[in-house]
């Protein structure tokens, strides 16, 4: 795993620490990391405050390959991220002219629309490309090893369209998934040692409480397809020497 | 808001960060810790990895009245919480005596069910009590400002339960929420307008679109309910002179 792409998350937004809004967006990129062999490795979540995204990016850009942010690149008063990512990096900001001129075909129609609040979104932290949507028009940007996108989920994952080409890709993490009707603590002690035997796969053990009854479930995990698929049979063969079920479940 | 108690969510999972499982449980922290008038500052989510356990929890417990976390706290091998909330304590963990009681009495009718693994949930650091729970048995535990919950969303919430009373409380943050079917950027300028001359209230733009059009919710937070009230109209004759809809959407 180590030599993989690493990558941080960094949600920002009061929304999500009032309790208002649910994140998503952290979600859809730890799914949209995984084909690419990325290993997502922190997810923060910090409120629209100029210094906690500043010290919050400091932090996660200097330890991971990637930092990609959602949330606070509107028009209104409340987005700030774009200045507090021109503050973690120490640089100027202004008007990009490419932004502008995709904010100007948007309201091509409607010219003055084109507000002193709305021409905020073209502002880019100088050094930066744009990340450009085809839902709002108004772009996000890449700064260095930092995405800064947008918070609502659609045009987020617009965004994460334009970024994919620009990633450094490694080798992809196969997961497989075994459910069983077994209490985790029944198999815990076998499940140990097969993660002493299997050292390059990592086994999580996940249980769950449903209406219809209790169970786990098992998975295997490495970037050598072979070594999972020996640790998946050896996790059938654990479950079955216990008397439990074990059913694969499709990834 | 500063002299209100503040709170971080430290959720432990390499289930979060691999896209399997979407975090609901700082949602629901969130959401729990508004009625207290305690504002949730910071959220992170980091994998089962000892140092990245300690890094996170030592950063966040000196900076916040509380630390809550979620996950980890299992009989199998990779739920490694409590060691590493000991470590970043700087204090040894071992079997503690009414932890074990409660797991005893959970298995009485099958004793030899008790293994050694499930008594690891017995483990608690030196200095630790118990955050007891009527789902599992297995308890959590507090450990100065740290509450440390398991990460099944139902036992986690009846940890909460147990949690409440130990909590001193803040000033209720008062929320108005304003739906229009206004484009956030046209509206910005005002907005920006009343953020100064309520400096008290915090006003938040949140635009949606949905497939049966876009708009935008408006939200005024503040402790003091008069002062929320007072932006809450002075947002809603704003949209009115904009030619926009404004309706009050229950808390």
């Amino acid at each position: 795993m180590t030599e993989n792409p690493t990558a941080a998350v960094l949600v920002i937004g009061n929304e999500i620490l009032s309790g208002r809004t649910q994140d998503t967006n952290s979600h859809a990129i730890a799914r949209f990391l995984g084909p690419f062999g990325i290993a997502l490795m922190e997810i923060r979540v910090v409120g629209d405050i100029e210094e906690d995204i500043v010290a919050a990016l400091n932090a996660l850009r200097h330890r991971y390959t990637y930092v990609f942010t959602t949330g606070g690149i509107g028009p209104t008063h409340d987005d700030i991220t774009a200045d507090a990512v021109a503050k973690a990096f120490g640089v100027g900001i202004d008007i990009h002219p490419e932004a502008l001129m995709l904010l100007k075909a948007r309201f091509a129609k409607n010219p003055a629309d084109l507000n002193e609040m709305r021409k905020r979104m073209a502002r880019i932290p100088f050094g930066g490309t744009l990340v450009k949507n085809g839902v709002s028009a108004a772009p996000g940007f890449q700064i260095e090893n930092v995405f800064v996108m947008a918070g609502v989920p659609s045009i987020m994952q617009a965004m994460l369209d334009d970024v994919a080409p620009r990633l450094t890709r490694g080798r992809v993490v196969h997961a497989i998934t075994i459910a069983s009707r077994v209490a985790e603590g029944a198999i815990a002690g076998a499940l140990a040692r097969l993660q002493l035997e299997h050292p390059s796969v990592t086994i999580g053990s996940y249980p769950f409480y449903r209406p219809d009854g209790f169970g786990v479930q098992l998975v295997a995990r490495s970037a050598d397809l072979e070594l999972v698929e020996n640790a998946a049979q050896a996790i059938e063969q654990k479950l079955r020497d216990a008397g439990a079920n074990a059913e694969r479940l499709s990834p």
